[in-house]
């Protein structure tokens, strides 16, 4: 049973990019089509369409969108080709510069580009290649999801209150989420968990998104302030944290919603166990830890005041960074679509099915 | 040297109660004259006046206000008086039912009980009395601000980032402020240092009042999201945190703004000295721990939206806390105007000085 949610991402009929404009949510809910790259960065970059994974699966559709409005005759091999496959690099480098931290921006831009590079030598249609590939990567982010819900059910008791932080559900990927996919499987069989939501400044993604999905499929919400967290832990009810990724480093540590790290200090000192949940495309081997991931700053009128109305004086400063690092040893599990892990097994070669995708 | 900011209270010429209404910060500096104890009563619920000390001078001030409205000839001893006797423990019920968590309100109504009826025994005039001992409770919280500030300058390097939350400053106090004091008794020595500012959701009494309050007072300070403290103090530039409280229990254990315990657990893991900076009148030896202090659960609007614009979805759940409690383990030392101590000396009677107020 799939969460009755409308759907973040859509082709159009030309092969245009269709969003769901998440800023406008939960008051409207309108779909916007991107038709030419810049609108696609405009909307990552101003978090329309934002979640790790939808982030990667949104950029490869672009850059498919971005294929088909390739001249006739100019497809394939050859000086065309070249042309043309210069545009696709220039395509991916725009959407690769819109936000630093998800990793699966980069994964799924190198995807694209290699695809490209394939078709161009193999003299393949570009359009076709290029639209093949976005799909596929988000057929592979869909049945991922399925397969973290599936792991992620065995760690939950049925009934139970979870905690989770911003939005890694439906909103966030282009399946059933991440952190929430357990949640959604659960409710399917009819074990619903209480699912208790912070509401994430500055964007509140969790009140906004992640309460609106949540609610949309049935399971019940309860939403509080951020500062909130941490008296809610104490009462002694909450059976685990579960959070999404933006980036897992190689030793394990995971930068993720900024909040997430007082999240998991917070279920430490209670006790409760603190899982990750992210598709394989968030690890990042190429990063050995969670210092090294760049934590993007964003604007300052985000913190300084909502809706438009300022609430902070003029000419204090701001603090603004979008993402923070979880060290690995507040981390209990790391459940992938392959698998179950200790932060410290994530880059393990010796593990069983750990075929990670290697960014390269 | 003090801050340079608005009074949040005063009498008018005729002894009504004015306050700065705090609900309008920082975009309109408004005063408004209460002039009935409903009025005082409105403007403590909707936190149009607040914090802890503040709270318990504007209650006091109130019942001086309203024996100020006894009619002609019915002051002092015998009947008359008695039935005015009524009518002032009549406004400390209004007033005292307000807000359940700070112990400063009901501290500040039990004097002005007790010296109404000392008045009426007496044959004094009540309206004199009343008016007297509210200013008494004033002068000598703004004293005890001075105090604390002299005493909490001793704990901060000069020039030091030091990280708050809420609003424990002027316009939470008759001085001023609690947390504040050192802050600005160090500005005016030429020793000022940097405030972090969590906004404080839902109400936003950090980015809102803090914020404003130290901008006045040329107090350079940072605002950031609640969920991005504990990423802050990671940073490992920050001195100390020190914070203000409604309530402290005998145990030393410490009721304050929903956050409050959150930033402790994150200095705790930072190893950052956490300070919690009370007049004497704050603390409750009456209360033996913290869990006994009642917490006030405040409107879901609040949360559910911000300035009259829904963001949360209709209908999910909201907690809404306005108080968390702190435990004394992971308080350094308590600052009072009488010393300062650590949390579990806080009622020790053989401590120096510690002639703290009884709540009776």
């Amino acid at each position: 049973m799939l969460p009755c949610i409308p759907a973040p991402i859509a082709w159009t009929p030309s092969h245009a990019v269709r969003i769901l404009d998440q800023t406008l949510l939960p008051g409207e809910e309108a779909y916007r089509d991107l038709e030419t790259i810049e609108a696609v960065a405009e909307a990552i970059r101003r978090l329309r369409v934002r979640g790790a994974p939808l982030i990667g699966i949104a950029a490869a559709m672009g850059v498919g969108m971005e294929a088909g409005r390739v001249p006739s005759g100019r497809v394939g091999s050859g000086e065309g080709g070249k042309r043309e496959l210069e545009r696709i690099y220039e395509a991916c480098e725009v959407l690769g510069a819109t936000r630093p931290t998800a990793v699966n921006l980069h994964w799924a831009l190198d995807r694209m580009r290699r695809r490209a590079e394939q078709a161009h030598e193999a003299g393949d249609d570009l359009r076709a290649a290029l639209i093949e590939e976005a799909n596929d990567i988000w057929e592979e982010d869909r049945a991922m999801c399925q397969r973290i819900g599936e792991l992620g059910m065995t760690v939950i008791p049925p009934g139970a209150t979870v905690c989770t932080v911003c939005n890694a559900g439906a909103l966030a990927t282009g399946g059933i989420g991440t952190a929430l996919a357990p949640v959604y499987l659960l409710h399917g069989a009819g074990r619903t968990p209480h699912v208790l939501v912070p509401e994430t400044r500055p964007l509140l993604q969790g009140s906004r998104l992640t309460a609106w999905e949540l609610t949309h499929a049935g399971v019940p919400c309860t939403v509080l302030a951020d500062g909130m967290v941490a008296s809610r832990l104490r009462l002694g009810d909450v059976a685990c944290v579960i959070v999404g990724a933006d980036r897992i480093a190689a030793n394990g540590d995971v930068a993720n919603k900024i909040g997430t790290y007082g999240l998991a200090l917070a279920a430490r000192a209670h006790g409760i166990p603190f899982y990750v949940a992210a598709p394989s495309s968030s690890i990042d081997l190429d990063t050995p830890e969670g210092s090294l991931i760049p934590i993007e700053q964003r604007d300052e009128g985000e913190v300084a005041g909502w809706l438009g109305s300022r609430t902070a004086p003029v000419g204090v400063g701001i603090w603004n960074p979008a993402f923070d690092m979880t060290p690995a040893e507040l981390i209990t599990s790391i459940i992938t679509d392959k698998g179950i892990f200790k932060p410290n097994q994530i880059s393990s070669p010796a593990l069983p099915g750990s075929e990670m995708p290697v960014r390269d």
